[in-house]
């Protein structure tokens, strides 16, 4: 079983951060850098949370770069604080770690990993695609440089979040997603028809709270922010794991079960369908849901379970 | 049991003709009038077949009108012969009736009845939505004289046809079924999700085709060519049942199992998602789909059995 190589482009949030421990509990990953971008906080605050984390388990090692702080067509516009809390992370207070930011941006972080990890580089994506289109346009060649790109974002046939078309992450920065769909590498797309589909229960967010350890309790207490939200949609505490779950799948700890290849547009106009991904599943009436030459897999349905794999791999882990 | 009037708008098309003998075929309609616009064919053409298979059921007394040839935002395109044959009904030439159309356009057909049956029209539109928009911005209050309105038309959660984001109906006029979703009347959508849910197999068509009665046998024969269209899409002879389904619905034959009132917006940008019908369904995910105020139902799910239930209506009353 191979490790793979990960460069993590993420808006430090709270999934992000469970991304992120997930990443350094697996041992099929190795996470070689952190790159952060406005969205559920802003960029440098993401940044700021991602080195917290990371030095609480124990990994100063792993750079963080700050990426963009505002989006192509719109500036930053606040972030979600009543969805991760007015500091990303549910109002949960980390040690801060004393390393800092690196002085290369994000986007320069991913295309120097790219090239020194020539054709072996994941990148895992579960934020705004803005640092992503920036360094498809900084370096031309990055999709020949680059193994794999998973992004937690968009919804095919499910309904949308932050709209009744669109996913959050594409909605923030629908430019940006447009020109990384667009680009010539294999992407898989973790969208909400997979990352609502099974959710995180109180009893194992305790599980963490209660822990004892440092990084589950954390994660563990920032999560009941996260509950506390989901609360309205799913009508209890309890919560999707969207990107700890494209993480998963991105270093194949998740099988998919359902994924076709096809063309996915980006919804760019100012109407209703703004930063919708527009998935061509027509296929699927004829129960084929393949199209020859696209290059980006759709995980429309995943193998079931992963909220209890996530817990049990960060209690062995941490 | 009450019989429902009903304004029949339509582009007379190979399914619209099974929707047009399906609601003379049923005790629950009183059909009182037909308009055409183009679609399928042109809007002349579409009356034309209406006015022929009304001759050959008997029925010249129903008067049909013909709408708009144009659509807002563009001209007509020609339609889908390869769908529906050059004619529209499949090649299938009928005894033209002497009977021409009437004098008045469809848009002011509609407003006629409306005003005639004040509060009990029911509108089945199972076309582009041109004529009903233009009724609406010639009589504003339209809404109030009119009963219900059911239209075939749109994808929800469901692929579209005519391109990845949307159904033929909206996608030929989305500005006009922008007008018609906003309008304060009550409306059910029967979308692309419970059209193509249910199909009408070879058997049956043969059944029509070799009834050896005028109406069923002219019907069997037009599905010979639209089986031929769908054999693509559903890999063997058979058919989705759009048009008759959404007149089912309308008049009560066919109930709705899964049908949530949520606001409905159609994207008219000219992006990919041009046409899509961006229904608010986000409940879903707290299993709870009404928003309070919708005044459009979207049918998500239908009864079973309808395409028999079809053929057993037309076996009977022809």
């Amino acid at each position: 079983m191979d490790t793979t190589p990960v460069y993590l482009d993420c808006d430090t949030g709270i999934d992000d951060a469970l991304a992120l421990a997930y990443l350094l509990a697996s041992p099929r990953a190795e996470l070689l850098g952190v790159g952060t971008v406005s969205g559920n906080s802003d960029a440098a605050q993401c940044a700021r949370n991602t080195l917290d984390l990371l030095a609480l388990a124990g990994r100063s090692d792993i750079p963080v770069a700050i990426g963009n702080h505002d989006f192509q067509a719109a500036p930053y516009g606040g972030g979600s604080p009543h969805v991760h809390g007015d500091n990303g992370m549910g109002g949960v207070r980390l040690p801060r770690s004393p390393r800092e930011p690196e002085a290369e941006t994000a986007a320069e972080m991913l295309i120097r990993l790219a090239h020194e990890q020539r054709g072996k580089l994941h990148v895992i994506a579960v934020a705004p695609l803005t640092n992503l289109a920036e360094a498809l346009r900084r370096e031309p060649r990055l999709p020949e440089l680059v193994a794999h790109v998973t992004i937690m974002g968009g919804a095919a046939l499910a309904p949308g979040n932050i709209t009744a078309a669109a996913e959050a992450n594409i909605f923030h920065d629908p430019e940006a997603a447009a020109e990384v769909l667009a680009a010539p590498w294999p992407v898989t797309l973790v969208p909400l028809d997979v990352t609502m589909a099974e959710v995180m229960e109180e009893d194992r967010r305790r599980r963490l709270a209660d822990s004892g350890r440092p990084v589950p309790e954390a994660l563990g207490r920032m999560l009941e922010h996260y509950f506390e939200f989901y609360r309205e949609i799913f009508g209890r505490p309890c919560s999707a794991m969207h990107d700890p779950l494209a993480a998963a799948i991105a270093i194949g700890d998740v099988a998919v079960t359902d994924a076709p290849s096809v063309r996915v547009a980006v919804e760019t106009g100012n109407g209703p369908a703004r930063g919708a991904t527009v998935c061509d599943l027509r296929g699927r009436y004829r129960g084929n849901g393949d199209q020859s030459g696209a290059h980006c897999r759709v995980v429309l349905e995943a193998e079931a379970g992963f909220p209890d794999f996530l817990v049990e791999s960060l209690m062995r882990a941490f």
